[in-house]
């Protein structure tokens, strides 16, 4: 663990990426993401592509985050500030006392993912919701997939938001952008892998989803779901259900199909 | 459809139920529940167990929901305001333009509700967020639950954030407490139910819930879980997942859960 360097001037220039969190989250970060909270961090320290580029830290928690501080590398800054000054800087009152600067280790392109061969694939077309971005993404690390690839009309997952609803899931399982829908579906196929569209109109139901060789999951966005051209150009499931209600939720459909799916794998 | 009546002035006693809804949340609302959006008080207007007492609806959309206005019942009055007045009366700035004050036609006991012999039952123990309250009501409607029965610890279903999650499928599904989390599962025992709950250390595999008759599933809050009392006296089962990873959420437990139970049913 580096040396905690105490902050009392909000205007310090050394914590310049923690200023106006929320307003940045607007317009976007070139120069990082910022992770909040224990269980987010925690996943950002054990992540292989990302990394810690710096911390700030509530004075009053240091001690009681000594476990969660010392599995940070020397490298990382870790900044303390008191109460109020870290809301000065944050922009409003912040409770959990925790945030991190984190950044990509490497970039990884579609190409570099799927050519590990990764036995569960999942692609997302048209996520434009942070939540069920977060979502999605806490259920590929429960259910252990190995690559997500995103259209490039998804929203962007290290989004401070659907990292906390991923509960760090997101920085654990590699992602990389796959071009339009239908690149992504096409690049699917080029490396031998079946993608398989959720949608209520689908021609078969998901429990046969194990007799479909290499199956790759594709989910499309609630309400319009996966664009006409991708289920064109894919194999097509669907969730069969007996209440006639509106349909699921897309994290919720996300978490029954791996379910399904990673149950024929095991 | 009522006529509409316009109001002019915020402070007019008959828009009382709408009145700073954001705090009402918070201290509850003996006089019935605030149902917010199209999606939402169409459920209401279907609802067998609810009904709307009033609406109150932005001027300018008195028009364009013209459909679902049509299915208001004559005794519940249509009011419309200017978007400064809603915004004055509901205490913020209001986008979706329609609310609805709603309540209960009738009381419904847990007892009531079980001697109906409902196909599939759900019990809540300890459910305390809106958030997961709305979700898994959301799932329970679209996989066509018959019977919610909820321990005095969880949440009430009919808050708005809640109802608002579950996109209205609280209206849908009929629910009632039914005691401490104990209590709720001697309940389904002594009708003949097998309450069956979710845990991550249980004893079966949630694919064999099948071959239990007449299984209830029993979902306990993320985080603690189910209490050992209710554990100790349920069959358990738990959903086998690769990552290693923190748990799902409740919500897309019970869609799992409610995937694979009825299937065994259809």
């Amino acid at each position: 663990m580096p040396p905690v360097i105490t902050i009392d001037d909000p205007d310090d220039p050394r914590i310049e990426a923690f200023r106006n969190v929320r307003d940045r989250d607007v317009v976007g970060r070139g120069e990082g993401f910022i992770a909040e909270g224990e269980v987010v961090i925690r996943q950002l320290l054990r992540s292989a592509d990302f990394e810690a580029a710096s911390l700030l830290v509530a004075a009053h928690r240091i001690e009681t985050r000594h476990a969660l501080l010392a599995e940070v590398p020397d490298a990382a800054p870790v900044y303390a500030a008191g109460q109020s000054v870290m809301n000065a800087i944050v922009g409003f009152d912040i409770h959990r006392g925790l945030l991190a600067l984190g950044r990509r280790r490497q970039d990884r392109s579609a190409d570099d993912l799927i050519q590990t061969r990764p036995r569960t694939v999942v692609g997302l077309v048209g996520i434009a919701n942070h939540d069920n971005m977060g979502g999605i993404f806490r259920n590929c690390a429960a259910f252990g997939v190995d690559t997500v690839l995103l259209d490039e009309t998804s929203c962007d997952p290290l989004y401070r938001k659907a990292l906390r609803v991923s509960v760090g899931g997101i920085l654990r399982v590699p992602f990389a952008r796959a071009g339009s829908g239908p690149d992504l579906v096409e690049r699917l196929r080029r490396h031998g892998y079946t993608p398989v569209g959720l949608s209520p109109a689908g021609s078969r139901t998901l429990s046969e989803i194990g007799a479909i060789p290499n199956a790759a999951l594709i989910l499309g966005a609630e309400g319009p779901g996966l664009p006409d051209d991708v289920l064109r150009a894919a194999t097509t499931v669907r969730i069969d259900m007996s209440g006639g209600f509106d349909s699921l939720n897309v994290a919720t459909t996300s978490g029954i199909a791996l379910y399904e799916l990673t149950r024929r794998e095991a």
